[in-house]
């Protein structure tokens, strides 16, 4: 990573609206971590064909199309992480995608714009299963 | 929000192992967003005694407590948001907890850690259910 891009990914998240901690002065070694932007979307995806690279790839690729939405802060797109194999973690999905957004409206904009309505058009043949978690922060 | 808490919030993540896009250049609202650490570790939880805001609080109250320890990058503690009711989504979940880590050894140090052990000891009969995704941007 070059320091130019960490300059920007640092600019661009203070420009987000942020919920810090109140406790977060000083040494952040000691104190409460910055939170995030307060609403998460979460989604879950299982292929229909997961063996497919091909298919998966074209998911990634789907999914990475909707951070150019405008309410979208913050995106990560992920694969079943290799930790430790435990009874409560579920890694059967196959692609998974958080997006951030600062508000339930926020997300609202999201579910109806015809980037978001693209995606699912162009995609949803590829899964067999989603599930959703959105969460606010308390 | 204070202008010296905006500032906090961005250079705390400027500290920490962003992947940021190669296409985040210039204008943030026409490109990709920055994305988070690489590694999310998003857990849900349900209650015991749902109807109990005393259990809910001291689950809240002990989950924020793990943003102490060193490789938790950012953390986000939620209740189920109030967007549309859908078949996907799943907001049966009383309570969430995401913790972004650098990588999958930050979150190793982080499951061995005395605060961690601390918070599953004090916390644990609180919940009925837990289910956990760990997962690697791509």
């Amino acid at each position: 990573m070059t320091t130019r891009r960490t300059f920007l990914a640092g600019s661009a998240l203070m420009g987000a609206a942020m919920s810090v901690s109140a406790h977060n002065h000083g040494d952040k070694h000691h104190g409460k971590k910055d939170e995030l932007p307060r609403l998460l979307h979460h989604v879950f995806f299982w292929l229909k064909n997961p063996d497919s690279e091909a298919d998966r790839a074209a998911l990634i690729a789907g999914i990475k199309e909707l951070a150019a939405i405008e309410t979208v802060r913050a995106i990560h797109v992920g694969i079943p992480a290799s930790t430790e194999k435990r009874d409560v973690v579920d890694n059967s999905y196959h692609v998974s995608e958080l997006l951030c957004f600062d508000d339930v409206e926020g997300q609202n904009v999201y579910q109806v714009h015809a980037l978001h309505e693209a995606f699912v058009e162009k995609c949803s043949h590829l899964w067999s299963k989603v599930v959703v978690y959105d969460t606010l922060a308390v």
